[in-house]
């Protein structure tokens, strides 16, 4: 049973990062082979770094950003260092974001095309805004060592809802510029005709959803958390069976397994893991 | 503490019907004031009945069949009765989405328009079908008295899941299907003209959002499901509080309130209620 589910994350952590990397290269073959290509010109091939950046960086890392702390051979690293991680793949999906906007406004102001008019914009730049407040927020609350534990706790649910949120309205507002563009890029044949750029983005539109409905159910198993023990783990780094064999009983059960017997990691934290009211584990 | 959580869960539940019920208003004032009004005619007026029906049927009363078992003066009546008005509300919806693809099709169809182009149709098809298949699986489990309480339990999970994933994609369809009509239906002023209609409407898509986020938070809050106690209730309406009486201790702590004193039924509910392995309870 436990065995069951440690393949069953597997399998679904191999499809949503198979689903993620084929998103990425069709949104790569999207503007090199259907398109301009790429460029910092202020023409189309400028416009281009747009979905790609966003593809790439807002929907692809920040997933992997979402699900870093539930792949279980990190579980005998510190929560420290994940969080690190986690900031930091957030931060560079973050870095893409904003130059992914940057590609387009500049497209925008030298072709003369007003900014910010249709809904994929408003939601779009409400989602890189919030996004950013979350970075912010997330840094502050469970990074600064000054921040009070109770506040932590407090915060948790609604970080762990924002985050989840505002990664689902990045491929809704993905989903609507997908439309935009091949509306107005599709003249001879139109959209409506189907050409194949048409299919092909449409399949890019569907493979995005489907990563983000993995990387959603990845991210909201409770059976599939990190375990909670670990978090009084104080080493700042991934730990050998020593390190790990000092912090008491659920730990112990872990630091008999090795990577090359994960299923027992699981095992210990279905016999450990509990859920707090909120449903969500707190982060200390 | 009790009573924040109550007044809490008040106040997001407002908001929602407030907003998906302005998102109606806003809709019907689309196509009855900027558009050409409501008709079956095979014209534009009949497309008009799309993006109605699915706003009013397909969001806002989907939305509603997502929360029904949350409404703190639902908690006396039975499950059974909740199943019926929680399937009810859900069938009425599909209902109502399955005239809007009548109404599009019906349209293509008369003006020789492609069908099924689209990222939208392809997306809003898909939610369509697998909304049909998600009530029809959740009648035969949860309905019908033969399955065993093994399998209802099982896909619970699955079941919650992909209601919630489902209402997320018809929202994020919804936001396509607003691009696209904005994007065919201005001419002159164009859409990135900004005229009144596309400010308005672009404010019925962020509308929707918002009523989505209120609807998926409402629904994600351990601390505000349905008590589970009253799942052993075996009386068929909504009981008085006699009858609640005689299902045990917990029933026992509901009985004591009535319906001027709903902070004692979240109080009851805080007290006894747990959360199995999938942070879900199951629906028997």
């Amino acid at each position: 049973m436990v065995m069951d589910s440690h393949r069953l994350f597997l399998s679904f952590l191999t499809a949503a990062l198979a689903v993620g990397f084929v998103s990425v290269v069709f949104v790569l073959r999207w503007v090199l082979y259907f398109k301009e290509g790429l460029a910092w010109d202020g023409g189309l091939a400028e416009f281009n770094w747009h979905p790609v950046l966003v593809v790439t960086g807002f929907v692809f890392v920040q997933g992997i950003a979402i699900v870093v702390y539930r792949l279980p051979w990190t579980w005998k690293c510190s929560k420290m260092m994940m969080k690190f991680i986690h900031a930091g793949l957030n931060t560079l999906a973050f870095i893409m974001a904003a130059i992914s906007l940057v590609a387009v406004f500049d497209f925008h102001n030298a072709q003369n095309i007003p900014n910010m008019y249709s809904l994929h914009s408003w939601v779009g730049l409400a989602a890189v805004i919030l996004y950013g407040l979350q970075l912010l927020l997330g840094v502050c609350v469970y990074l600064l060592p000054i921040t009070p534990v109770y506040l932590r706790v407090a915060i948790m649910p609604l970080h762990v809802y924002s985050g989840l949120f505002i990664f689902t309205i990045v491929i809704a507002t993905s989903l609507m510029g997908i439309t935009e563009k091949l509306i107005f890029g599709l003249k001879d044949p139109k959209y409506k005709d189907s050409p194949p750029e048409a299919i092909f983005v449409n399949v890019l539109g569907v493979l995005i959803t489907v990563y983000g409905a993995l990387i959603l159910w990845l991210a909201t198993r409770p059976s599939w958390q990190r375990p909670r023990e670990l978090q009084h783990q104080t080493q700042h780094g991934c730990g050998d069976e020593t390190a790990g064999s000092k912090v008491g009983t659920a730990l112990s059960l872990l630091s008999n397994t090795n990577s090359d017997n994960p299923e027992s990691g699981f095992d210990a934290r279905k016999r450990n893991c509990k859920l707090d009211e909120s449903g969500q584990r707190s982060t200390m």
